[in-house]
């Protein structure tokens, strides 16, 4: 047993010294780095120094040097006042540093190590996938992160704790670069964030990487499904390009006007702002009962939209309008009026429309793609959007009744109450972009 | 081992040969009973056969005697199309026979051994109390009846099963009767119903009786709580006597006017129908969170009262009206015009007002007592009618919340969400009368 293990520590001795960490910071000066932005950089005791000024946009010190697959480790220190981040396989685009980031975040949202997409998609993945790695950041001391991209897969981890697992094709490789972030409120400026200890390793990386870690993964390339979430039993729902398993709600044909598929979204075009007056509402050939249902959606300023399920497009195929079935509501809170009717906030974005509202501090990302989930486990259903839960409720009871009977939906025999029904896509005349529409079935 | 036995034998057959059983029935005509009414009675193959006639009110065959305490069997056999009963301890009174009766059901709704206050109060114990009982009925062939009425405890079985349990002190002795019940609808005429085997035993009954089986047990004695009662943690809720424990929901005095207690009832007075116009509401001195209600209420032609709880004196007590909290309400639905208002019906008796409507089919008794039970058990809460369920609803949540926001209370705050709360009789300016008022305060 002894030779053994002597024998495996000998081997890990051999293979680490494969291990080539370059260092990417020679402790003295900023050699090899370059500065985007007004903020001042400097290299103290060690340590490149990033201090924030007033009225100063997003700055960055960069290396000259683009980086591909890599393992990157660095160790960080921040002021508590602000947030800050570590870009990579970034760019500088249209004069604005846009790319990947490992967040840095002391506040009381905790995520550090999550990634952000800069200038671009904005939260790739958020630590709301991932609350266990909330608790990792240490306050006023310094911190080790560890960024391993190799291929179409990133991985984080802050302090050893794994915190971020996401899959995205778009960069293969770009800058490394410090981000001292900027400053719109007076008192803060001066904040200070320290880097000191950045070593990258290039080569041998499959050997090197971290072993799986069974954190959530998020798919970020658009429209397929992962090794991970084909095994999890999810399937899209739309496949990207086509019109394949989507109906209108008027007919067993897709619409002729009012979408169109553009550059892997599925878009509502904008009209009049009515109700399925122009192409109408789309909905999924088959019916579904148990299921998670996961969209991403993006809406233009004032635009209304929804994901309707357990859709019956018969009860209402005579009237107008849209087809009745539950909706996880699609709306511009701030410019679209509904958000102020209903009672009680019930119409706003992710509410179960006219029924039970999202709380106003919902995790909506204005300006991004947001994903909307929608769990129906028999009787209880759940909205979540962006991985928090917003809305719950238990169908098929007597309080369930009560409350339809209040609502818009009160003339609509056994309401959400129905086994099976179709999915939606409301067209209320207003451009809405969809994509990433996927479903796994429950037993 | 053996011997034991043997000398156990042999003292129950003594004792056994204690057991006088006397006949009341000679198998050969009807001497010791004389008929009320005009429903037909004779003697075929040895057992006593009644004959509905159309038109006919109840009919009965009494014993010329009376009886107090006593062990009463008998085996009947009956039409499926009507029902009958054996009444005890009854007398004629105002013209009428009146008293306890054995019910005798073979509808659908099976209550054969459930005991009836003919004449007087209605239900002491419907089978709604004893489910287990309603599988015990044979149709189409001969029953075992059994009662046994010793001192204030009235039990019954059918074919071996328990059937009632009831304490009530109104009746120490009254004559035995068969009854022929009244047809109101052709085509019912003729149906019959047959006794025979019918004995008594007067003597030795403590010794007779049969062991204790564990069915529920309903204390008819007004405003008292019962050994077993006592035994489960309730308490009386109104001492049947006095306004101890209660105050008007506007003062720390019982209101001066508006309510009287007489004949061991608490009466709302007839004033002009207004909510809390005349002597107010009445709420309890103590709060309860976790608890079971039981409250026994009769309601006058278009009446209009209620029985909060969690209800908040306070936040009300500048404005007009009723105190707020989640109502059991009471109302006489065919009369009163707010049982056609709200939503559903969620106004009507039963309902949590203006909120979950009770279903159509509830078991109200009309021109009866009928027994309201509310059970908080932390957010879960029940409303119960006559020891059936008619609505329960959880508390405390975005669905409970989003109901209320449609609804009357929607502009009180954390409505229905208290930890605990008075409880309150409302005086609606209509005459109801309330009594045994109990409660069990759970953990």
């Amino acid at each position: 047993m002894k030779k053994i293990l002597i024998a495996a520590v000998a081997l890990c001795v051999t293979l680490s010294a494969q291990a080539q960490w370059q260092t990417l910071f020679n402790g003295k000066n900023l050699k090899g780095w370059k500065k985007i932005g007004n903020a001042e950089f400097r290299v103290e005791n060690g340590a490149i120094e990033g201090i924030s000024r007033y009225g100063t946009p997003n700055s960055f010190l960069r290396t000259e040097k683009e980086y591909g697959d890599f393992i990157l480790e660095m160790l960080f220190k921040m002021d508590e006042r602000i947030n800050s981040g570590v870009q990579f396989r970034s760019h500088v685009i249209d004069g604005r540093v846009r790319g990947y980031q490992y967040e840095m975040d002391p506040s009381a949202r905790a995520w550090t190590g999550g990634i952000y997409d800069e200038g671009r998609l904005g939260w790739l993945y958020p630590l709301t996938v991932n609350p266990a790695a909330k608790d990792a950041f240490v306050h006023g001391d310094w911190n080790k992160l560890r960024i391993e991209a190799i291929g179409g897969r990133l991985r984080t981890w802050i302090n050893g704790v794994p915190a971020a697992d996401v899959l995205d094709d778009r960069d293969a490789s770009g800058f490394i670069a410090l981000q001292v972030h900027e400053i719109y409120y007076e008192g803060l400026e001066d904040s200070k964030v320290y880097w000191k200890d950045i070593r990258i390793m290039t080569e041998n990386l499959e050997y090197e990487a971290y072993p799986e870690n069974g954190i959530a993964q998020n798919n970020c390339v658009p429209n397929t499904i992962s090794e991970r979430e084909a095994e999890e039993g999810w399937k899209l729902l739309w496949d990207g390009r086509t019109t394949d398993g989507w109906r209108s709600h008027k007919s067993p044909e897709f619409p002729s006007k009012g979408w169109h598929i553009s550059d892997g979204m599925l878009v509502v075009e904008k009209a009049d702002g009515a109700e399925s007056g122009n192409g109408g509402d789309i909905i999924t050939k088959e019916k579904y009962g148990n299921f998670i249902l996961s969209v991403e959606f993006k809406i233009t300023e004032g635009a209304n939209s929804g994901i309707k399920y357990f859709v019956n497009p018969d009860i209402n195929s005579a009237a107008g309008g849209s087809a009745i079935g539950c909706e996880f509501q699609v709306l511009d809170d701030e410019k679209h009026p509904d958000a102020k009717l209903g009672v009680k906030g019930n119409r706003t974005l992710g509410s179960l429309y006219d029924l039970i509202p999202a709380p106003a501090d919902k995790p909506f990302r204005k300006g991004f793609f947001n994903k909307a989930t929608v769990i129906v486990n028999g009787d209880h259903v759940e909205h979540w959007l962006n991985d928090v839960k917003i809305v719950e409720y238990d169908r098929n009871s007597a309080q369930w009744d009560a409350l339809v009977a209040y609502s818009k939906y009160k003339n609509w025999v056994n309401f959400g109450n129905f086994e099976k029904g179709h999915i939606l896509i409301q067209d209320h005349g207003d451009e809405v972009y969809y994509k990433n529409i996927k479903i796994k079935e429950l037993d």
